[in-house]
């Protein structure tokens, strides 16, 4: 039995935008919203050239927070239960993977994040998700 | 204030699995399903030739019903609220129309419907709504 609603956040207004939908879902089936960020893996060979592991994860864990707290804030105005997370990789695979083992209601998320290619009407992020998702993905449109 | 639930029917199983979702939907809103289908206009010039502007349309009405009966049957049996609608022309520009008149809170439909190119992930009927819909739109993905 799929629940909770999975919100991938990318510091995008249009992840704002499709969270406020989310939360209309949430509050209607009485679940919970999982807030997901995904950050890119700055641990190559250079990077650990100049930093330890842990300064670079201390860091990845700092933009995460960074991009997280104004949906948290949105959350906290709503008073929806929600959880907070963060996974470091490619965003399509980390949004599906997350998906796959919290057994998510659906996925909602922005027609385009900030990874998106101009002029395409689906980002390559959200098209990617349409196309391995377990479950329903949501797509909220930038307009009203 | 939007509501109800939008459900394009193109008689593929595709459209019925994505009425599930709208089910679950519907009733955790307390709200209900307007099921669409949208036939292609078979008034030409040449059927003009051959039968009278009465029977082409008595012709999509019986086409239209036999497409919308399994699922009006779906909800029969769930015990859902729900209208039932037909329209003629483009499918994409007749869901994007309804949508708009209805104000609906979102549409739900399947990854692809019958009219799809093989090989795309998202049939061109789904891309198009994507692109030009008022509101949400739930793509459901054929696989379990």
């Amino acid at each position: 039995m799929r629940k909770n609603i999975l919100v991938p956040i990318d510091g995008s207004e249009h992840a704002l935008r499709a969270l406020g939908e989310a939360v209309e879902m949430t509050k209607a089936f009485g679940e919970k919203i999982i807030l997901l960020n995904v950050q890119y893996d700055l641990e190559t060979f250079h990077t650990r050239r100049f930093f330890s592991r842990e300064q670079i994860q201390q860091y990845e864990r700092e933009m995460s927070e960074e991009v997280l707290s104004p949906a948290v804030e949105v959350l906290r105005k709503y008073d929806v239960e929600f959880d907070v997370k963060t996974r470091i990789g490619s965003p399509k695979k980390e949004i599906i993977a997350e998906a796959k083992e919290q057994k998510v209601r659906s996925i909602v998320m922005g027609s385009r994040g900030m990874g998106s290619v101009m002029g395409t009407v689906l980002g390559s992020v959200s098209y990617g998700v349409i196309h391995e998702a377990p479950c329903p993905v949501m797509i909220v449109p930038a307009r009203e």
